[in-house]
């Protein structure tokens, strides 16, 4: 597999040869079509994939270019979406069988709008752990998602299909979600750029939600280039998600921003402690190349974990309620027994978990006055085995699932913009995040330029 | 009492006499303290008088005007702060007995620091009802506070011993705080001027809270360009407050803005119905003046109040929750039953209650696009009976201390600035809530002042 991604030409590449007329967009996605067909009976990224529709849109990318006006910057380009975005007449499942009954969507989410306007090409929507409750995509309904390096093994989740279908070159970027982690553990575990961004940058119109206050939406990638250019695409104010802020886009640009030259720090105490030999290695390499002598601990991340768990657990409780009071079995085991718990939680620790998250926020705030940029691994090991129920967490075995996002998890309960790098320092890839104060992943964008540009990070090309 | 009051100075007419040495700070302050003592036993407004802070402060005033300095915009003026504002020395109670083993403040409030640098005086702490939690000031602790306008009737609650010490002439201002009505009803009671602003106008650092996410400071007046005054005086970023906007200060100035020629709309369906023939009246009086001609409904308004309710309990609760496990008993039986009932209130109720705020502040706004004030009664009635167990509310007999704020809660809920203005068409007065869009204090004010104008409200003067 490694190989036969090796060939892929980047999205920026793929954008650029089509838009000059060199390469034929609906050859392009044929080709991508058949490679899934080849390939995607094993992974299992796709839930659905839509030749017709994609074929339809990449005639109209080819008849543009004909005509002589430019389809966009993302002209050609072969994408998925994870399976909670809305695509227009088809029912957002969301990796579960309980919205099988609704309508379908009348019209895509607003990220993929704005992809399609900028002449990408959706392939199709993207395996996910039922309604984005787990790390691992093993999916009671749609099966489980296999990680491309090593079949054996997860891809990640909640987003793994769409990871998976980007490390597999089946499609040249994804859009997933991340509630906990669900964007960063699968590019930590099939080796892709990442990138979950300030809460309130993305907006969330046209996507089946989670927990409102802790959702986010962003891509996939095999290069930080491709990243940078599919982020600016999507970046604008939407009023249909509530939470998006009216901030005017801040694009990166092909440039990745102005070369990275502040000051980070590693993340000590809870962010080394739970790693593993690996993760901590990539870390450290990771802080070299960026001149990181400084190691901060954030003594609230305990606490913060344990606030993003309980408010995870209620707010997914809260929101299908109705349908666990009228029709549990129809949730998946793994995730019916924790949203069952979160019905019962009192309300004195939501409101314990939201206090201490306003809390952590300023004890990182703090940090943020002295460094611009903080560095952790993105989990606690590489990708475990399917199946696997346990993991190694600082010396101790603790289940999987709930786990493997211990280092994720407290970062997005306060909603930091965070840029996931691949370090390939093992058999499998290990992700380290790179963490930036709220609003600015423009300094994330530029540390990974450096580290991509060091050879320290690479995707799958 | 209606009569003794008459003769009172407003705050600008103290401070303008003061500054300019015709008025001694400390024969005031004097006059005020003697008036405290021949009618407070009555009363009851005051849970501690400060008589020698007061008067070395008026000392100090006395002095700067004799030394040629300025004093400040509230030189010498009378003020008293609820019992919930930290005063350096003294142990912060909030109408509690649960904070008596914990240390004095070491500090006072933000508010109160800047009411002292412009010069004001504080007599001392006030009454109110048991940890804010209340709308009537009947204090199983301290006693109740007796309305100066008939001292058989309640002065509202829960700054109601704030209001009545303004009204009876005890202080020429005072600071209460608003969770769910906690300033507007009892202005509404006492026939006040009361401002609560936009929630995160006004830092709340140095005082004890109650439902962290609703709660508001402000201030009670005689007149509108006291009010003014004082809220000018008092606005201004603190750090101490996280949730305080980092705004700059929006000075109403003496003069209350430009003329109110915006659009305004009577608040109908709940607003309307759950008032009585005399709030219905009163609101109608000041529509008239305003040349409001529309009516406007909220559908989310049951909802929204049925929120502000599940989420104060709850909040109150986890505030109070180890206190509630390990001393009961020490809290008034009022607050008591309802603290502990928060406590066992599911996450799940409490998530919804979030989730309708955020609606409901949407459904707000929209109006907001069309008008630019809302009118709507303060309280279903005016100031019931000491003791009287029920209201009548749209025709039905209700609890009367849970419901007496059924008309302010839905608004506080989602932070909107609330002018209250007094309307005196019955034996008792009655208060008129002037709402307007976030932010926009200025709106309410320039509303109200034109209604001072017209005669239609009036204060005790």
């Amino acid at each position: 597999m490694q190989a036969e991604t090796a060939a892929l030409p980047s999205a920026v590449a793929i954008a650029a040869q089509v838009r000059a007329g060199r390469l034929s967009a609906v050859a392009l996605i044929e080709a991508h079509l058949a490679r899934i067909a080849a390939r995607d009976g094993e992974l299992n990224t796709f839930t659905e994939v839509m030749a017709e529709r994609a074929l339809r849109e990449a005639v109209a990318v080819d008849a543009m270019v004909a005509a002589g006006r430019d389809p966009g910057p993302l002209a050609g380009v072969p994408f998925g979406v994870k399976d909670n975005y809305d695509v227009a007449g088809r029912v957002t499942l969301a990796g579960s069988i309980i919205n099988r009954d609704l309508p379908p969507a009348t019209a895509d989410a607003v990220l993929l709008r704005r992809l399609t306007a900028a002449g990408a090409v959706l392939l199709g929507t993207q395996n996910m752990d039922e309604l984005a409750y787990g790390f691992t995509s093993e999916n009671a309904h749609y099966g489980a998602v296999r990680n491309p390096l090593d079949q054996m093994r997860s891809a990640g989740g909640s987003s793994g299909g769409s990871a998976a279908g980007v490390a597999a070159g089946l499609v040249s970027f994804a859009l997933g979600t991340d509630t906990n982690g669900s964007i960063r553990v699968p590019s930590s575990f099939c080796g892709l750029f990442g990138l979950k961004p300030t809460y309130g940058r993305l907006p969330r119109t046209g996507t089946f939600p989670f927990v409102h206050d802790i959702d986010h939406l962003g891509p996939f990638a095999r290069n930080l280039t491709d990243l940078a250019l599919v982020y600016d695409v999507l970046q604008g104010h939407d009023a249909g998600d509530l939470a998006c802020a009216d901030l005017p886009a801040s694009p990166v640009g092909p440039g990745l921003g102005t070369p990275f030259s502040g000051s980070a720090a590693v993340l000590g105490g809870w962010f080394e402690e739970l790693a593993d030999a690996q993760g901590r290695e990539a870390a450290a390499l990771v802080a070299k190349v960026l001149g990181a002598a400084a190691r901060v601990t954030l003594p609230g991340t305990a606490r913060a974990r344990a606030g993003g768990f309980v408010l995870t657990c209620a707010s997914g409780g809260n929101l299908h309620a109705e349908k666990l009071k009228a029709a549990a079995d129809e949730f998946d085991p793994a995730t019916r027994d924790r949203l069952l718990a979160g019905l019962l939680i009192p309300a004195n620790a939501v409101l314990q978990a939201q206090r201490v998250r306003t809390l952590y926020r300023e004890e990182v705030l703090e940090v943020f006055r002295h460094h611009d940029l903080l560095i952790a691994p993105a989990t606690p090991c590489s990708a475990p085995l399917l199946g696997q129920p346990t993991i190694t967490v600082g010396g101790r075995e603790l289940p999987a699932r709930p786990n493997i996002g211990l280092l994720t998890q407290p970062l997005s309960f306060i909603g930091l913009p965070v840029v996931t790098v691949p370090v390939r320092n093992g058999p499998m890839p290990i992700g380290v995040q790179l963490v930036a104060p709220p609003w600015r992943e423009d300094i994330a964008f530029s540390a990974a330029a450096l580290l991509e540009r060091a050879g320290i990070v690479t995707g799958p090309e």
